[in-house]
């Protein structure tokens, strides 16, 4: 069963998915097909027309997927090398991931992010692990910003202090809840973000005992946070 | 500190690393630096000499690391992509793991692999997340010929059955075990090649509801037995 995505509320896929379909996966007319909206809706369908440029469907079922029973929310500054967070992006979105937020921190080496590319990762992720949700990706803002929201959530911050025990983020989290989770950039936290974060209230904590990649870590929280609700 | 990789019992650093200590770190005589040997031991050292070619240096105190209380062991089906195991044997060295194998399933689309590159990979991701022990990689082998091995381990294969539930491997496992786990191609396994590691003693496993990617399913593994020992 091949899965599409179509956002809108119309009966034929994209053009991309389209040519898809009709060309590589040579896909044709009464050919059953799986198609979500990205907001847990999958249709099953079967392809009613295909032209060179659209494959239009009729909706044979449709089955709503209820949202898990817990959010978890990674907020992680970019990394100088683009490919780390395309894979990361890639990697949490098939292991499963509400929300994807990228902020700018006082030790951050890039500073700008496209996000058009990383929305297409993420499309593909979902459809290659056969998903019915399109996690939320943000648009980069400043760490004083970041650390503004999330209010109600469970917060977090990701690091590895000189010396001194800290909870493990597996201990720290409940099962259940609303996490939002600061990882930092290849330089790290500064002290007075540490500082900051800590008076607004997000709880610092460690993903092991290894000093881990700025997506590595990234990874390891949502994969950490998957486990406690499993 | 910086952290280098000398298997061998000699007080100077590699070609590559001298090179990367003198040019690069620009490192001298007199500077403290750390040299691992791969096998638990870390030798805090200060550079006796320079040259373009050999970076030698004076060892002051070694610490000895204990091994882990459990063992890792993923056997995986390389990936069409290469790029995407040398992402795995990364990641999982970052995350901590003890041996990493190859084998060729029945809808394996790569049956030849080079382990020289991985060798360096598994070393950079060593020496860049501070640790003292250099994963074992193993030549790719048959899966018929691999499923004879580890008698005595926790023996696992993940795999996602059409209908019916299917223990999870979080739950299978138990703590401070060795453990190995079979990850099958990008084609999955063959009914055949489960029921060979059932008639192994293999316990069939799931790594949670997505379906995921070989390398994604290969560093899960790795993930969810670190967590159930921590």
């Amino acid at each position: 069963m091949h899965l599409f995505y179509q956002a809108q509320p119309v009966t034929y896929l994209t053009e991309d998915d389209s040519r898809h379909a009709i060309r590589t996966l040579r896909l044709g007319v009464g050919d059953t097909i799986a198609v979500t909206d990205g907001h847990g809706n999958r249709h099953s369908a079967v392809i009613s027309q295909v032209d060179n440029r659209r494959c239009s469907f009729r909706i044979v079922d449709t089955q709503m997927t209820a949202p898990r029973p817990f959010s978890i929310r990674i907020c992680v500054a970019p990394t100088k090398n683009i490919d780390r967070i395309e894979w990361f992006v890639e990697k949490a979105v098939e292991i499963g991931i509400e929300r994807i937020s990228f902020f700018i921190g006082q030790h951050s080496e890039r500073r700008m992010l496209k996000l058009e590319r990383l929305e297409k990762i993420a499309v593909a992720a979902m459809k290659q692990s056969l998903q019915s949700y399109l996690p939320q990706l943000d648009e980069i803002v400043s760490f004083s910003d970041l650390i503004k929201e999330g209010i109600d959530d469970q917060r977090f911050i990701a690091h590895l202090p000189e010396h001194g025990p800290v909870l493990n983020l597996a201990k720290g989290a409940s099962p259940g809840g609303r996490y939002m989770v600061l990882i930092g950039p290849e330089g790290d936290f500064s002290e007075k973000e540490i500082q900051q974060a800590n008076d607004a209230g997000f709880q610092m904590v460690t993903l092991g005992s290894n000093r881990l990649r700025t997506e590595t870590a990234a990874l390891t929280a949502c994969q950490l946070l998957t486990f406690i609700n499993t």
